[in-house]
This record gives structure tokens, C-alpha cells and sequence, in this order.
């Protein structure tokens, strides 16, 4: 059976395109996080929980195992919202194999005893403000720079605060991939090299 | 052609017999520390060394490329074995394609402009621990870890010195792999398929 594949991946490194593109060759389901989003508001996730906390905030903790850095805090909108998607996320891993970009899943699925394959793509700024402008059309260059290095922080942010980790620590990676470097094209290459080998495998 | 394949690794994670099994398979030239260590003895690299050392101390950092913060200190025997080694390596990419483990050779290859394929090998402390009893023998299992890190202290820091970089930042990598999670047949197979893929396209 092919692994989850989980991707995190810094913005403008092209992380999304190659999760979808994988997610097509190997003909399985693809999550990035507005479908994540979708699926916890269809399924009134947030409103279920905000009802649980209501009663049982303090072993929030214990409920939802996450870090005891974030549970401290575990009473905003935000919370809620990432709780919910952690909730779709582990439904949609426990379901069959399938790719899920960001919302810290290589952090939500550590312990839930399913194979996965938990990457990361990471490009230099150069490659990065290119494929931005390639995609957003024509901004200028120093707004392009100020926009990556603010949906990096965000990122690190969240990851942190949600994972008690340090966002783009090579050991929390099964593979890290420069796709300015390689290019996208090879990227998909790998990943699927992979979970074939770990489908032959397993 | 094959691109310059360049092996960074911790201690343990296999990352020396993944380069050799990768050289091998790839039939190109393989380096590691102790045979870049030997050519620089004999062609005398050292020695020579110190002798441009005498006449040109001052202008080290504009001769030989390194960072500001080590050619400040560029006095020691370690400085010249470096800078011997460093030679040794850059002639050997020169030549073409091949294998090199650790000596900082991604650093050291950065901007010679020779096609690089810049790889890290990792592996979690029980991956590792148990490699390097296997390999070494029947050690108890505290001094092992205290071997490791040790080792990976070593390496940091040796890499700290010379390259005025934090070793194991992913960004300085096309790719980086969990020898522990995925095997090291696994991590020799992505590597010589990436190989394949660059020399292709080259």
C-alpha cells in the first residue's frame, strides 16, 4: 500500500503543485488546506468541538494530544478551527493513502501508527520570487520578497505554536527536496519513486 | 554527465556506505575523508601549504575562498590539513563526476561551477545506535550514544569552523534523506536515480 504523503513546504517552492502532482500519478486522494478546511466546516467539526471544550477544556491535552505548549492557550477561534482539521486529517489518513499539503499532518499523524512519508521542498529566495511572479503575474519584486518572507514566518509560526517544534528541522523529514535546484518535475519523480518502493514493500 | 554527488551525514546514519554503494553502482571515482587525507600527504599539499602560509598568511582568505571568520584564524596544522584537503577535493570534481563524503565538500564545491548534487543522510539516535553496534561490535549502549554525539559535535563544529554555516540546514542541500526510516538501499537507489535523471538532462 502507498504511504500518506505528507508535504510541508515553503511558499513559492512549488510544495502544492508537486503534492498534486503526485497525488494524480499515484491516483489517490490529495488534501492541502482549503479542502481540509471545507471538509471541517461540512462536517460541523468546529461546532462540535467548541461544545466539547465547553465541557472539558482542561484535558483538552489528553483529548487531542497536542503539545502542551498549545494547549495552555486552547481557547481561540483558531484553536477550534485547528482541531477540526486535525480531526479531517487523521480520518483522511485512517481512510487509505493520500497526500496532504501543510497543516502541520507530518506532526498530526507521528503517532497514529499509519506508513507515511513525511517530506519537505524548500527552494532558495531566487527560485522563489520567480515562480511566484510566474504564477501572480507581474508585482514587483520587493513586494514578492516581503510576501514569502511573511507566509514563512506565518508558517513557522503556526507549526510552532501547534507542534512545539521547529518548523524545517531536517529529522522531522523522511526527504527534504531543493526543487529550485532539481525542479519540480524531478521532485514528483522522487516522492513517487518512494511510495512505490514502500508499496512494493510493504 | 553525472553531476559531483557530495555526502553530508551524522554519524551513524550510514551516509559513508550510501556514497560508496552510490559510486560503485554509478562507477565513478568515491572519496571519503581518509583517502582525501592521503592524496593531500602525498602530493605534499600540506607542506606546500605552509610555505605559501609564510610568504602570503594575510591574503589566505582571497587565495584559497574561505570564510572570513576561519581565514582569521588561519594559523593552525588543522587550518593547513583543511586547506590540503580542500585541494584535493576540488581537483578531484575537476576531473569529473564522483562520490565525496563529508570535508565540507559541499561547501568547499559551492562555486567552482561544476554540477553538484549536494546530499544529507540522517537517521534518528535508535537507527543509529543500533548501526554502530552492528558495525563496531558489542558495545554497551551508553557509550555508543556518548560516541554519537560526540561524533556529531565534531562535525558541527569542524563544519562551523570552516564554512561559517550552521551544519544540517536543509536550504544547503538538493536533498536529504532518513537513512533510518527508508534504508540505506533505499537512500542509494533516490540518489542514483536523481544522478541518472542530471545526467540526462546535462
Amino acid at each position: 500500500m502507498y504511504p500518506v504523503i505528507t508535504i510541508s513546504r515553503q511558499f513559492g517552492s512549488g510544495g502544492h503543485s508537486i503534492g498534486e502532482a503526485v497525488a494524480k500519478q499515484l491516483n489517490i486522494p490529495f488534501y492541502d488546506g482549503v479542502i481540509v478546511e471545507r471538509v471541517a466546516e461540512e462536517c460541523g467539526y468546529a461546532k462540535e468541538l467548541i461544545e466539547e471544550q465547553g465541557e472539558a477544556t482542561s484535558s483538552a491535552n489528553k483529548i487531542f494530544d497536542i503539545s502542551a505548549a498549545s494547549s495552555m492557550y486552547f481557547q481561540s477561534p483558531q484553536d477550534e478551527i485547528f482541531l477540526a482539521q486535525r480531526k479531517v486529517i487523521l480520518e483522511a489518513a485512517k481512510k487509505g493513502p493520500c497526500v496532504i499539503v501543510g497543516r502541520c499532518s507530518d506532526y498530526i499523524l507521528r503517532n497514529a501508527e499509519i506508513p507515511c512519508l513525511n517530506v519537505l521542498i524548500h527552494a532558495d529566495m531566487e527560485h522563489r520570487i520567480r515562480r511566484v511572479l510566474e504564477r501572480y503575474g507581474d508585482i514587483k519584486n520587493v513586494d514578492v520578497k516581503k510576501r514569502i518572507s511573511k507566509k514563512d514566518k506565518q508558517r513557522r509560526t503556526y507549526y510552532r505554536y501547534y507542534t512545539d517544534q521547529h518548523w524545517g528541522e531536517y529529522s522531522n523529514y523522511d526527504i527534504a527536496l531543493d526543487s529550485g535546484n532539481l525542479g519540480e518535475e524531478c521532485c514528483v519523480h522522487v516522492i513517487c519513486e518512494l511510495a512505490e518502493k514502500m508499496n512494493n514493500e510493504g
